[in-house]
């Protein structure tokens, strides 16, 4: 029995999300059925760094599972795409010691939001969160720097995850314009680790202070509020993209 | 009555091409079921700049068409946003002479042609030619530039166009790699017009002579052959873009 690391990008769009569910195209689904396929028929469950919801995108997504074939690590990675989709490419294979895990051994993750407040693209329409109005850039950035830091995010999370430990250190923050197209706003978070809704629920907030709603300060005063309905607004789902895990 | 000319930008994935066709969805076709509602129902011919093929896209197509309706031109360009799907968006309404024609006033056509030649990304399946092989990029560079002039292009168009004049002018051309994505190749081409297939197979005969398979000075004799048999594949229509129509 080996244990081995993925890194794997996908299009989140026509997914119900990263973790199974009945009835439901997932993407641990896909990559669990092509698994089986190459274990012999055998059950192989895929354990992730963490779970996107629905229309999420990820770059460089990373999972382990346990093969017991002979199986060279680029032979694994060819057999592993062509059994999937055309929406979920594994990068690269490793093979990692018997007791690392996937989503304990994680330090941080990367995460980039885009926004776009130009004119519509078609073509980007699954891809960046359509914003049709002006906003005081100068004040988002000043903002998001108060998420920098050890936090209790309580006040930024899903009520179903409001019941653990919500205590996470971000330790990057900035919002930039695209190189190639100033009106594609880009939020970059990089932290221990993030929950259900966090990310989105940080950018809904700093939409917020770019309308002139609240002051870039108030976010230090939401925080330790700890109470959700200071936040506001969660962001669509399809500008955010997981673009790395460090271990 | 009024003539106007609108600019609009699609992702050709989900459509069978730009020109209307019994049974098939295309761009012509949604944008005149569009014009028709805001027309009293009325039929509204829409007179497009040139076709472009099934899965290609455009980010600044252009045509015309008339009305004789009292609508100023922000509430014609929302009207007809309203009524057109999410893949297609038009940017700009202006109004023109009653003698001004989409397709005879062109002066230049803009095209790109995207190549990823890096690790397959799943979230731009449909928007690059992804190729899995290396390339001698910098024969390809020196191949490109004798497309430019005027010439008959009878060797790069596809059978049907080749009972027409295909004598055509090609002002710019250049091979470069994406600032933001070094393995992103973008091939770009700029002329009086372009023929059914005439980029695609183009770029598909740049590949060859990046396989060194033939020599960039080979294209003269290519061209000179008038005979599509020397040219070679058609390069996937997804990487393909129409930039922009000067008039």
């Amino acid at each position: 029995m080996k244990r081995y690391l993925i890194t794997f990008s996908y299009d989140g769009t026509h997914f119900a999300g990263f973790q199974s569910q009945p009835e439901l195209r997932t993407v641990q689904q896909e990559i669990e059925d092509a698994l089986c396929f190459i274990n012999q028929k055998k059950k192989t469950p895929l354990v992730a760094s963490g779970r996107t919801d629905a229309k999420v995108h990820a770059l460089r997504q990373k999972a382990h599972f346990d093969l017991n074939v002979e199986i060279t690590l680029n032979k694994l990675k060819r057999a592993l795409n062509s059994n999937l989709s055309e929406d979920i490419h594994v990068i690269k294979v490793e093979e990692v010691e018997s007791n690392f895990h996937a989503r304990y051994y994680v330090k941080r993750k990367k995460y980039l939001y885009k926004m776009n407040l130009g004119e519509y693209n078609p073509l980007e329409r699954d891809y960046v969160y359509q914003y049709n109005h002006t906003l005081n850039v100068g004040a988002m950035k000043k903002a998001i720097k108060h998420f920098k830091g050890t936090h209790d995010f309580r006040a930024f999370v899903s009520e179903n995850s409001m019941k653990e430990e919500c205590t996470r250190t971000i330790y990057k923050v900035s919002i930039k314009r695209n190189k190639l197209n100033r009106d594609l706003l880009e939020f970059y978070f990089e932290g221990t680790g993030f929950m259900k809704y966090q990310i989105r629920n940080m950018v809904g907030y700093l939409i917020k202070v770019g309308e002139n709603k609240v002051k870039p300060d108030s976010v230090v005063k939401v925080i330790e509020s700890k109470n959700r309905m200071k936040a506001g607004k969660t962001a669509p789902a399809e500008g955010l993209y997981l673009m790395d895990v460090i271990y």
